[in-house]
């Protein structure tokens, strides 16, 4: 039933005029983009029955009342409890042959419309189940996995220390093999040893797979993987020597349910060591894994499936920041009475169709990293291993750029919403907590580009000896040294100017390392030049995704100016090392900018169908701002009319205390 | 009492050994920067006496619950408590002669220690009774204002509406004069007539300073301010033909009591118009004021105030980080058997220094436009209008860029913290939150931007025609023309670098707007040309107040050497104008990095001292991170111990019904 202030201002039926009216005579195909965003029309048909299933399920029609006003308890529960419905439903349309639906119910689309603020359950199915089944052997794993599909048990993926994360070496968390007993004692000798961050691990969690330093007859043998029993399995209570908890509050993703674990003297028994590549003999004598690499693989699957959800939550964002602007009326008004749309402002295209255009972008960049995985995968089941270096750095460009544009972009897009976009029912900030996480998560992104600045000096050495390099570095082998002519105008000249600037400042950088001999010291033109070539290399990927991806010629001459936009953007954005190291002159940022007025211009009547080709349902959106119908103000209004601050009934209690002291004292 | 948690890792007791390392040997007295950021020696101490009045009291000692676990109307509960607690402290302490009591209960420092995310308090002694002062007539407030002081009754300002914010020409809540009654009707015709934002409405406010349209005799007058009572004083029920509640959660300052509020043909009488301007005859015929500028000056005043507020959250910031940095180790360990500290990484230091450079810059310029208000307040009282055109856009300036550059130096100190920056417990989150939300409110940035622009547009046109130009403007009587030689290595060459790229960005904003006659297509670079100028003025002030503050040459070499670091950061962001317009070569772009590499170097002993100068206390700072100990391990599991998913005891709902299902079917 409505409350009071529900009934006043209903939302008005059909869709506001000055929506449709951006949707009259949409002159492409939105179904065609739809599809090439799914990866083709067969996924689309899946992901909209997956929809079905999931949101018009009861468990999606909640009441209304937003994540953000509840307490931590409640939230805890109220997730915890849409996780499980969603695992049920999920389980049960991959037996029906929907086999996306597992993974959908962690995407950052449809997952995020039903725990649109992390999921307690996620880890146990992303991490805890697949090092299971990589790390354990049948013996080991047989009946926990059965169970864990079941979710007869909840387990988690502990690694992660509150003093340690990146250097995975220090970690603190010791496994001492005791061969009278024939157990492993695990012990956290200090407080930084904690494990602190595993999803699910809070309250949800009895099992988890936790990495520790082994050691074995009094030798370190590094980080192994153990499966360890957590929590009493009638009680839920924490084992004897375990000491587990919730990390308290966060950013974002408080309902991840992450939580820290410490062990004191806690005696497991040997068959805890997932044992599949390494392990322990009843002796103590340490048998050491065929092959290191193999973690190597699955933090590149995670890196892209990192990059391919946050293009997602950018495509939200863009839908939001659109649709509000083309509703959104402010200035001095038109002859014809009416405000602006503030979506006819320059300022506004240009902080809302950059961020539009990297979202196809960059989507297309980190699919086809997703690609390349899979083809390398095949290479390394064979025993072929020779494209890994390459697809690791490739794995980091895509993570850190995504990530770090994305979270710019999501920035700038609440922002282009005025106060609103500041409001948690725009879903603008929660969008932004999520995407701004992935910062620092699986690979901080300063290491991540230090990383790949290390692999850009080995392949640039090798160049320098006449080595022809991989496809993704191949342009270090070119001099660009005769090539002084500038093509701006079209997608392969722009394209080719971002490999001029990388070859430029990877050279750069090598020169100062050079001179100075010292990483550290270097770090600030290394991260420059890691930067220079993640930005050529989804530049390159996106455009040949315009020219080889199979649109009709109107869809691709549209990609084309998405292209040339994001290309253009990012020139502009800082131009200096275009000037210096791709023969650009000032004449030619004018030229630049000029054009990129007019790409604004010409995106300006299609980008209310461009997003609606994003094709969200207002249950993944979950916007007050960013709904189809756009009546964004009686929406704004019937979220707040629903916040328990105007439902709890009666007086808030801090109030009472204020008016009675009025009749005692005064202040 | 301790709980379980807790009392497994107490914080231990003295410093971090990492932490009194950095603090030894100090070459520089710091209570010179602490009095130079105070405003002076006496200013130091009454910040510190009132800090002890505040943080010493009981409702400072909080149970360490964190304010984001809590639910929504638990928060409203707890900070309205201490709102009022604060009041009945500064009311006291103002009475004893500290005249700073009550501003500082909102200010980002001690204010902000108490009520950390907001305060719904805050308009009523902000906006409401200073407009109440500035807007009324003795016979209208005498009685009001009393009863406001002793808070006795609470009260708001309702200006901005859901559909109209910038644009107050637009604002749509109509006040129809009645002539026969000689009452006023207030209506609001739309559900975006709505007053939205206004703090303290949602549920601590009865009576309101309302901005409506005024009709008098069918004509409109414009917008004017109403007092009107909105709740009854017994029972806090809306009246009648009032709708008020609470806005729903936001982003940040979700203790700011944000609400709506709607008329439906609410009548007032006559004496409800706060008539000390312009008023409304009982026959109906209205009364112009005398003078239509007054609101313009306060405008000011609340943008330097604002500034100078963002300034202290981002020291906060840096604070922060600074001290983690000292304490957090990652890397491979060096032959001390320790690993780096990572404030010792270049990429670290490249993240923290500028932001604490800009900390105090920002400052220092902030400061001198609250300065300039004071000088032209007085001018303004003896009818002297002809500074405030310029002190407008130089209020606009210090705003746009303060706000901006605080809020993405803040998400990048919170990063630079990694995983931790993202614990609510570090209080980066909160503090990012604060400070990107004055990006949108009180002036949209953009908006601002163009409104600086339209006053650069006029005042070249005069210099074109040979008129001096007041100071903030004067470089744009200068041609530069003959000036072709470069001086990177002083403050002064620095500071004249600026002038040159905004000087050449004004002129070129100019010629733009001579092709394109189109203010709207010429937005892009009038943005670009008046955030150049914002950062010329910005970068002089801080440059001139290097030079000019009282202090010992010590102190003076550390602000220059910060000075550098903040200009050449900016120089080095977006080289290309510098190449363009102020003759910079390839080669000093070089010369540049690598002063700011060896003054990175060079700040590195001091960081932790300079930041030790800002003087925070720890219950100022809020975060497990950054406390003057630099236990942050420990706080930080500290505070997880203390979190409502820890402590709520027994298991949660959520999973008690996970457990109950096993016995029963699986899933």
């Amino acid at each position: 039933m409505k409350n009071r202030l529900e009934q006043l201002h209903p939302v008005p039926g059909g869709v506001n005029p000055d929506l449709e009216m951006e949707r009259r005579g949409c002159p492409f195909d939105q179904k065609e983009l739809t599809n090439l965003l799914d990866g083709g029309a067969d996924k689309t048909v899946e992901r909209k029955q997956l929809e079905r299933i999931f949101l018009d399920h009861p468990c999606s029609q909640d009441d209304g009342v937003q994540l953000e006003s509840l307490g931590s308890v409640d939230r805890y529960n109220s997730d915890l409890r849409r996780a499980k419905t969603l695992v049920s439903l999920a389980t049960k349309a991959r037996d029906e042959g929907l086999n996306d639906a597992i993974r959908a119910m962690f995407s950052a689309g449809l997952g995020c419309a039903l725990t649109p603020d992390g999921n307690p359950l996620g880890l146990h199915f992303v991490m805890f189940i697949p090092t299971l089944m990589g790390q354990g052997t049948m013996d080991q794993i047989g009946d926990v996995l059965g169970r864990a599909w079941d979710l007869d048990l909840v387990g988690t993926y502990a690694q992660t220390e509150l003093g340690h994360g990146t250097f995975i070496r220090g970690l603190e968390l010791r496994a001492t093999y005791l061969s009278d007993t024939e157990e492993f004692e695990l012990h956290s000798p200090s407080v930084t040893a904690y494990k602190w961050w595993p999803g699910g691990l809070g309250n949800t969690a009895n099992f988890a797979v936790v990495m520790a330093q082994l050691e074995t007859g009094g030798v370190e043998r590094g980080v192994h993987p153990f499966l360890i029993q957590i929590r009493d399995e009638e009680t839920h209570e924490p084992l004897s020597g375990v000491i587990v908890g919730e990390i308290g509050p966060k950013m974002a993703m408080n309902s991840n349910d992450n939580g820290f674990l410490g062990f004191d003297h806690h005696r497991v028994p040997r068959s805890a060591l997932l044992a599949k590549n390494s392990r322990v003999e009843i002796d103590g004598t340490y048998v050491k894994p065929p092959r290191e690499k193999l973690g190597y693989a699955t933090m590149i699957l995670v890196r892209a499936a990192i990059a391919l959800d946050m293009t997602i939550h950018l495509r939200k964002a863009v839908t939001i920041a659109t649709r509000y602007s083309a509703v959104r009326r402010q200035g001095e008004p038109s002859p014809d009475g009416k405000e602006s749309k503030i979506l006819d402002f320059q300022t506004q295209q240009a902080k809302i169709f950059p961020p539009l255009a990297m979202s196809i972008g960059l989507h297309i960049a980190a699919n086809s990293v997703w690609e390349m995985y899979n083809t390398i995968q095949n290479e390394i089941d064979q025993g072929v291993y020779d494209n890994l270096p390459e697809l690791h750095a490739i794995s980091c460009s895509i993570k850190v750029l995504v990530t770090s544009e994305a979270a710019s972009a999501a920035d700038q897009l609440r922002r282009s919403c005025g106060g609103h976009g500041f409001m948690s029912s725009s879903n603008l900030p929660g969008i932004f907590g999520l995407i701004t996480a992935s910062c620092t998560y699986e690979g901080e992104n300063t290491v991540l580009l230090l990383q790949i600045a290390r692999y850009l000096v080995k392949v640039a050495g090798q160049a320098a000896e006449g080595t022809p390099l991989p496809p993704s570095v191949a342009y270090l082998n070119n001099t660009f040294g005769h090539k002084t002519c500038v093509d701006i105008f079209t997608d392969f000249g722009l394209a080719e100017l971002f490999e001029k600037v990388a070859h430029g400042m990877v050279t750069r950088a090598m020169a100062a390392l050079k001179v100075e001999n010292d990483w550290n010291s270097c770090s600030m033109v290394l991260v420059a030049a890691a930067t220079a070539h993640s930005r050529s290399f989804v530049i390159s990927e996106f455009s040949q995704g315009v020219a080889n991806s199979p649109v009709s010629s109107k869809l691709r001459t549209i990609l084309s100016n998405l292209f040339q936009l994001m290309a253009i953007s990012w020139i502009l954005e800082n131009p200096a090392n275009f000037l210096r190291f791709a023969n650009l002159e000032f004449s030619h940022l004018d030229q630049l900018a000029q054009r990129r007025n007019s790409l604004l211009s010409t995106i300006r009547p299609l980008a209310v169908s461009l997003v609606d080709s994003f094709d969200f349902r207002d249950e993944v959106l979950r916007s007050t701002l960013g709904c189809w119908d756009g009546w964004v103000y009686h929406r704004l209004f019937q979220a707040a009319a629903k916040t328990p601050l105007n439902t709890s009934g009666g007086m808030p209690e801090g109030l009472k205390e204020q008016l009675n002291s009025r009749n005692q004292s005064k202040l």
